[in-house]
Formats: C-alpha cells, sequence, structure tokens
C-alpha cells in the first residue's frame, strides 16, 4: 500500500508545479490556458510511456488507449481542469490513478479483452466558460457546438475564438457518437468532497448518486451614481439588493432540508469603489437532493431577489445559465463493483462529475476517496497517501473485474 | 451662449471616442492606459494650437502655460481620466472649459500680468491604483513617493512599473514644491454631482466646502470550500457575513445624517462559481459633513462587519486605503469670485476634487456647473450645451477678474 501510494502521489507531484496560483493559493487551470496546455503534454507523455496511444477528440478531450480504440471499452479517468485556486485532488486524482491502475495491468502481463482507456475530460469546472462538465457535456450531446461556440470567458473571448486557437475544428464540435458508442463501461475515481467516508471510517466508497444542480444568474438593476454627490435617500443602488440577497439566501436554503445554496461571486458594473453599481450580477449554486426540491429553492430564491430589488427601487431577473438533472448511478454496476471490493460504502455526492453526465448515455460508476477535511475547491483539499494508494488499488481491482486475460 | 457652448462642447467632442467602454457603457481611461495617452496627446495638441507650452511634471501631470512658468500663477484645470463606464463630463469638462476660456483671453489680446496654465491632474478618480487624485496629492506631498510606488493596479502591475514604462523618472516622484511654489491661485470647473444648481435654478455656482471622505477595505475571512458538496450547517461563508454587511450599512448610515456610505465593489477570492469564497473584500467609500462623523460612521460599520462576520464564524478586518479631510475653500477668493460673476450660489460638494487637495497648500476654488439630473460616474451624466456655455463664460470673467492687462 505504501509503495502504490507513493506511485499515485508521484504522479500528483510530477505536476505540482503547473498552474499555482500564487495570488489565491492553490491551483488555477482552465482550458486551453498555459497550465492545461502543460498538463496536456505531461498526460500524453505519460500515457505513451505506459505504452497508450493518445488521441485528442473533435470536443478537446484527451483519450490514451490500450490496444486499438474499438466497442465495449472499459474506460476510467477524469479531468485536469480546477476551480480557480482548487485544490491538487480534484479531478487530476483521478487521471492519475487510472493511470497507475492501467500501468499496473500492463505491467502485470494483463491481455484484455476489451478495449482500455484513460479519459482526461475537458473544463469539468466550467471555470473559463461558466459551463461545468463541458468536454463531456458536448460528447454526450447535453450541450449544443452553437452555444458552445458562443460561451465567453472573463476577457470576452469566445470558446471558438480559443478552441480554434487550441487546433480544435469548430465543424466538428458536438455530439459524438463514436466516442460515446465505444464506452461499454465508465469508472471515474474522484477525491471524496465532503465527509461521508470519515462518518463510515472507509478509505474508499462508491457513488450511489450525484444531486442535480445548477447555475443561475441573478442581475440587479438600478441607478448608477456618484458615491459621495448622491445622498442615500436619492439611491436606487442593487449592490445592496443584491446583498440583501445574497444575505438572505442560507434562510430560504433552511426551508429545502439537505439543499445548498451558494453564491461563489458578486460582480457590480461598473465596479468603481467610489461609483454606485448600475447593475449587480449575483451567480447562484444550487442543488438538493431532489430536482424538484432545487426548482422550488430556486424559485424562492427568485422571489425572495425581487423583493430586495424593490425595497431598493431596483429591478432583479433570474437567468439559468445550466442545469444538470441529479442522477442515479445504475445499481447493477455498483453492486458488481462493490462485490469485486468485498464491501463498500455507498454515497450521494453533492458535487457533479462528468461521470454524471455519462451516466445517461453509458454504464457509468464513480470510486471515491476518503478526504480527511471534507474541504474541496480550496487549497486545502486534501486526501492522505494510504487512502489515495487503497484508491488506486481499488480501482485496479475494479479494472480487473471486468476484464479477461490472465493475471 | 449657444456658440460659446458649441466651442467647448467641440473639445467635448473631439475626445468623444476616446476610451469609451463598450461593455460598461460611458468610459473607461485610466493613468496611463491606451486612452489616457491619447487624452494626453489630445490635450498637448489642442493646448500648443492656442500657444501654451506643455510640461508634464515629475508627477505625471501635463501643465500647459500661457507665457514662461512662474511664480504667482493663476491655474485652471481638472482631469482627463474617468471612473470604470464614467461620463463625458466628469473632468473633461473643467479641462475643455479651461482651454476654451484661455483662448478666449489670448485671442482676445489680454496681457496677463501674471503667469497663467491649464492643469491635467493625473489619476483623480483612483480608478486604477485605488488612490484618488493621486496627481494632486504627489505634488502637495500627502501621498508619499514611497507608497505611490507600491500601489498596484487590478493586474498586478505596480505604479513604480507603469510609471517607468510611461518615461517617469521614479527617483523624483513626490511632493514638488517647485510645481505648488508657482500657483498663485487655482481655479478648478468641474460639473455639479449632486442637485444643488438644480434646487437653486442656477447654471453656475461656486463651492463653499468638499466633504471629507476615504476608502476602507473590509475583509471577511472564512472557509473556502465545494458549494455543492458542503452542508448549509458546515459552512463558514464569507460571501453570506460580506452581504449581511453591505446590506446592512445604508440603515447604519441613517444614523449619521447627511453622511454617505457605498460599497461599489465586492470581490470574493478564489470567485469560482461552485466554490465557497475563503475570503471577500468588500470596498467601502464613506462621507459625512464633519470628519469625526465620517469616522464614526466608518467604526460603527466596523463593528457591524465583525458581529456579521461572527454571525457566520467568520472574521473580518478594516483597513483604511484613503483618507481627504473636509475642505473648506478660502472664504475671501469665493467671495471676490462671486462678486466678478455678479453672485451665484454656494455649494458643498459631496465629491473629492484635485481642489480639495490643493486647497490646503494654495489659495483655491471650484466652479460648478449645473448637472439636470445629479447623475455622475455613470454614462447618463450629463451638461446642458447652455450651462457649459456659461460655465467657460464664468470661467473667463473669473480669470479676467484676476489678471491685470488690457481687454
Amino acid at each position: 500500500m505504501a509503495d502504490s501510494g507513493a506511485t499515485s502521489l508521484a504522479g500528483l507531484a510530477e505536476i505540482a508545479d503547473i498552474g499555482r496560483d500564487r495570488k489565491r493559493g492553490g491551483y488555477s487551470r482552465h482550458l486551453f490556458d498555459d497550465a492545461d496546455r502543460e498538463l496536456r503534454e505531461w498526460f500524453v507523455e505519460r500515457a505513451t510511456r505506459i505504452g497508450l496511444g493518445v488521441e485528442r477528440d473533435r470536443n478537446g478531450n484527451l483519450w490514451a488507449w490500450w490496444g486499438a480504440p474499438g466497442p465495449n471499452a472499459l474506460v476510467t479517468g477524469s479531468h485536469l481542469d480546477s476551480v480557480p485556486g482548487g485544490g491538487a485532488f480534484d479531478g487530476p486524482l483521478g487521471v492519475v490513478s487510472a493511470l497507475d491502475a492501467v500501468e499496473r495491468l500492463v505491467r502485470g502481463g494483463v491481455r484484455p479483452d476489451r478495449p482500455v482507456a484513460v479519459v482526461v475530460f475537458a473544463e469539468e469546472e466550467g471555470s473559463r466558460f461558466g459551463f461545468a462538465c463541458l468536454g463531456s457535456k458536448l460528447v454526450a450531446g447535453q450541450l449544443s457546438p452553437e452555444r458552445a461556440r458562443g460561451l465567453t470567458d472573463a476577457s470576452g473571448r469566445t470558446l471558438a475564438e480559443v478552441a480554434a486557437g487550441a487546433g480544435l475544428d469548430l465543424a466538428h464540435l458536438g455530439r459524438d457518437d463514436e466516442a460515446l458508442g465505444r464506452i461499454g463501461l465508465f469508472v471515474e475515481l474522484h477525491v471524496e468532497q465532503g465527509r461521508g467516508l470519515i462518518h463510515r471510517d472507509a478509505p474508499v466508497g462508491l457513488a450511489a448518486s450525484i444531486l442535480g444542480h445548477g447555475r443561475w444568474r441573478l442581475t440587479f438593476h438600478g441607478q448608477g451614481n456618484h458615491a459621495g454627490a448622491t445622498l442615500m435617500s436619492d439611491r436606487r443602488d442593487p449592490m445592496v439588493a443584491a446583498s440583501a440577497l445574497v444575505a438572505g439566501i442560507p434562510g430560504v436554503a433552511a426551508a429545502y432540508p439537505g439543499s445548498r445554496a451558494t453564491v461563489g461571486r458578486v460582480t457590480a458594473t461598473p465596479g468603481g469603489v467610489n461609483v454606485i453599481a448600475s447593475s449587480v450580477d449575483v451567480m447562484l449554486d444550487a442543488r438538493a437532493e431532489c430536482d424538484d426540491t432545487t426548482r422550488a429553492l430556486v424559485a424562492a430564491i427568485g422571489e425572495l431577489a425581487e423583493q430586495c430589488a424593490a425595497d431598493q427601487g431596483c429591478t432583479a431577473e433570474l437567468v439559468e445559465e445550466s442545469w444538470t438533472g441529479g442522477v442515479r448511478f445504475d445499481t447493477g454496476v455498483s453492486t458488481a463493483l462493490s462485490g469485486a471490493l468485498g464491501g463498500v460504502p455507498a454515497l450521494a455526492s453533492g458535487a457533479g462529475h462528468d461521470a454524471g453526465v455519462l451516466a445517461a448515455s453509458v454504464p457509468t460508476a464513480m470510486l471515491f476517496v476518503r478526504n480527511p477535511t471534507g474541504i474541496s475547491h480550496a487549497p486545502e483539499e486534501f486526501a492522505e497517501a494510504a487512502d489515495c494508494a487503497a484508491g488506486v488499488d481499488a480501482l485496479e481491482a475494479v479494472l480487473r473485474s471486468q476484464l479477461g486475460g490472465e493475471r
């Protein structure tokens, strides 16, 4: 265990200097930025060293094949991008563990009776273009190429522009039945982003479900003006309205048990310090165990927004930016994999994953590795070396259970 | 009046395409950016055409001299930079009107018995480096060159780096007794940023005072985490704490009559949509008619911040970023100028100005031009052509009253 853990952490160590965020701490690795390019080069080099052949698909995802690409493939992997100032494990642990597990099978003389691939999905976090699981949703036809091409990053560049610069053929973006049709089973290993495995005292678990989740933009419109010359009584300040909403959201969410509602970013226009804003955008992330609950929660937040806006003589509008329904993973697959692992806990994931996107199209499962604090999407995100090793062991066992061929 | 108005607006028309902000509307013109460089070139060209000789001082301010620079100079002017998405009048109206008024004196055959200059102060709005009246405060010794050099813009570039790139000698930044010692009287014309002249039914007024004002940074620290995987009850979310503060600020300000407290920008770190922030910066602009009131107001806001932070298991800290005490303009000068104008209303300004900075060192006065809506620091900022013309007439009359020489 200690040895294989060292192997897995060695993979993380190889990429430990790529995309560090000196300002926020942790990592900022976003689609087709310098860090992302470097990580992709590292992946190609590392996969090639094991003897895998790497392809980039039409949507910018990377596939490292053991043997010829073909149908009924056993696919494992995750993503390499991060949230701004994210941790070292969310995404990369799944890719590094997949490479380690496949390497052990290769070196162990296994002759697979089906194609095996390690995949890296593009822009899982949606941190550059605002659309989570971008690469897997394009492949699965859950995001239209028209909409994808028009997505913009913070500097106003379109995905079309950036993707073309990275050599993607924009005419071929979108649903990829060939890539999708090859997947016989997809297994994603991921660091847990909660405390379920701590409570169950287990290093590894399987996902039972993923909460439905989405992103909404609440825009408050008021009257921009001078911060010093405008009396408090003469104001229609959208920042005050937006703040009243954000402060009130936990109270709204409390009425929907198990729900989560988060505002991670508030953007004022024009954003000058000595300026009353003319408009303020509030980005809302909302999730709940049942999709109807999420819908009801967001509607209640929308009502509160209108009330907060009216209190300040402002207006508010609510726009859905993305939505992914709740996912229940195939119980037949999970039962089989849990059996191969001698029985492990089953968890509900509050976080979205590419596996959740693919589950609508192909048999899919997820392995979680214990997170000793539950902290994720932050520099403090962590997993113990022994637990990472247990994750690689579990992924190897799962892959072996799905492959014929001698050991 | 219509003719001279056309002249003044002609100056604004010449620069109407420089620094337009397509995203926010209005203008974004910041120290040593492309727009600022173009505006400076326009100023040099326009002043030279009138026959003035232009110098850039050690702190990046521009001085266009009629005759040789020297002591007891009669100086007028304002600034050309803007807030992000600001209006066309705040700053440029004072520069354009100054050039127009001096041009009329030149063309009218006046032979001044003292030097006359039109000045453009650098970064009055503080929109790039966060420090308002940067150029005038450097000249007047109200900002140390050490602190100035270390100021950073949003992209992390220091003022030292940017100023050196624009050809300033960093060793000579700071208090400029030569420049300051030359000023016999400084008169700044400015669009009004409130509704005082509407209420008084007058196109032009004189400033009696400027409210003391400052900027404070309130930083809330919590625990960054995953927006989906972290239960609402497990959070220490600094965005909720910061929002509760911002929503509560108008209530605090109401206890301090005449005070103004504004949050124009809220910045979350890391700022991802699916991320509970680890820290949030709230930029506060506060002003009141008496400096003690402003101090008390900010202290009360600081107390509320601590309470809002504690409610969310977070901490808050309050740091003063800049402070300018209240200014009463020299009543002798104002009385004399009002007399030259046949009596005009005297106003308290809620907005800060370079004239307020210089008032601590040299005799200073301000003329305001009526703003038909009171809106400023926004694209809707406006002044009627006839009122702009009345402003140039008034400035010309004021300059004539301070100059000997034949008409």
